[in-house]
């Protein structure tokens, strides 16, 4: 195990507790204090780690140090597997498996897509891409990480390409979240009051995500409820009762950009699934100019 | 009922269906044909059709148009109700209530939280604001349009502050979902691919939403999960890879750009529930300059 910050020490943990023989390496050594008294060997350096490893597996903080830790020790990993959970984009993903490949190593690129409290839980949610058959020979290792263990397919920047595009979900939703509460504070509304009412809205986003995706494949985008004109004009009101109350909204301002482009057009009258497309498509007009 | 449009059509099928006599009225009066044929009567002007009314309901596309309807027919209104489930900004509503005011018109604000399918089902979400007492008076009817009918307070402008405070969170959301479609399709994941784990996703929003509001109200936001530092990094890859693909990412680097002042802020290891104390405090900080 290479890199012991918060999830690196989880899995560690986990690899542990269902009885595989595990060595650990951090580039800060005291970090793998706690897992040596749980029965871990501490190595020296990732070389040392590495010898006589069935497994590598890397979790740090991007791929530019996984490739820092990984190139010196290079001679000691050929024809050994590295499974790498460090997060990064597709390309880094496809980088580090084109090196890999240069040197021997048989490598699966992997993201962890719940967090650190989920190791060794069912709610964990793992996903690996890279060779099938890499996959399916340490499987029974990785199911010590708990939950679900997808493999997705064979290019090395799926994983990654999953990732991110989760990500980028998530964390704007959660950038809308965050204003919507102070939104609401600055109209003297408390947190306690909104929630039960973000909460149902919450579901209804769930209970949309799969809509969202059949549309897209389908490329079938008239509107059953509210079209992009009608949800543009909501967005107006939101970016006016924030800029009243002096809130940054640069992000709704933005969004309110993207439906403005969409509209013009033509697709005032399609469901918001079409904004998608559009950005696909704003992408082939921009790459032609 | 003022206003025709597809929610305006459903609430005065509501008061129908519920054994309420409506007198309907829309610009384009056609737009009342099918309620007309279902016992509707039609009235050839606002003032003729707010005529014996006990309750007006006005829906329309905002308050500039509703103001234009209610100016025009002030003394027909005197002494009745307008309950207002036009959409806009609570400054639109307060404005609005304080003309009602002026003209003896008794006033409440109405905001409909869920799409024109759901009225009069159990599904239903309709929010309230204004003279408690004058809700109370009208419960009975309103509740013909099925479902929670939530009075928040005295204030005319509240529902409205949580209208746009949820479309707020919801379209965000929204926009980060349809982008990181556009991204995966961008990698060549299909959206039936994303769907599930992006719905695995907005459970665990879903689950985050009363944590916000809690530490919003309880300004504590040290971090159980991420810090803002570590979300920064997965937006920076979002980013990074949105752009490799020529995706545009405004909204995604606007929110990007809100976790790098936060970070700057000394808000790094904290929750990122902090973001709306960060923009509230932006917003002092902004007024003091």
């Amino acid at each position: 195990m290479l890199g012991l910050g918060n999830m690196g020490q989880a899995l560690a943990r986990a690899f542990l507790a269902h009885g595989h023989p595990t060595t650990v390496w951090n580039r800060s050594p005291e970090k793998g204090d706690a897992l040596v008294a749980a029965g871990a060997t501490r190595a020296a350096s990732v070389a040392d780690a590495v010898v006589g490893a069935d497994l590598v597996i890397v979790c740090v903080v991007d791929y530019v140090v996984a490739r820092q830790l990984l190139e010196p020790a290079a001679d000691a990993l050929r024809g050994r597997t590295v499974v790498n959970l460090t997060a990064d984009t597709p390309d880094a993903a496809r980088e580090l498996a084109g090196w890999a490949a240069g040197h021997g190593i048989d490598y699966l690129d992997g993201s962890i897509m719940t967090p650190t409290v989920t190791i060794d839980t069912p709610d964990a949610v793992l996903i690996y891409s890279g060779p099938a058959g890499l996959h399916q020979r340490h499987a029974a290792t990785l199911a010590a990480l708990g939950g679900a263990q997808h493999h997705l397919g064979t290019d090395p920047g799926r994983a990654a390409a999953y990732d991110v595009a989760l990500l980028d979900f998530f964390w704007t939703a959660v950038s809308g979240l965050t204003h919507a509460f102070a939104l609401a504070k600055a109209e003297g509304i408390d947190g306690a009051d909104l929630a039960p009412l973000a909460e149902g809205l919450a579901t209804l986003l769930r209970d949309s995500v799969a809509e969202h995706g059949e549309r897209l494949d389908a490329g079938r985008y008239d509107a059953d409820v509210a079209g992009l004109g009608t949800i543009a004009a909501g967005l107006e009101h939101v970016v006016a009762a924030s800029e009243r109350r002096d809130l940054d909204s640069t992000v709704q301002r933005a969004a309110l950009a993207q439906l403005h482009r969409a509209v013009a057009a033509g697709h005032g009258d399609d469901d918001v699934s079409v904004l998608s497309a559009t950005l696909l498509a704003e992408r082939e007009v921009a790459s032609r100019a």
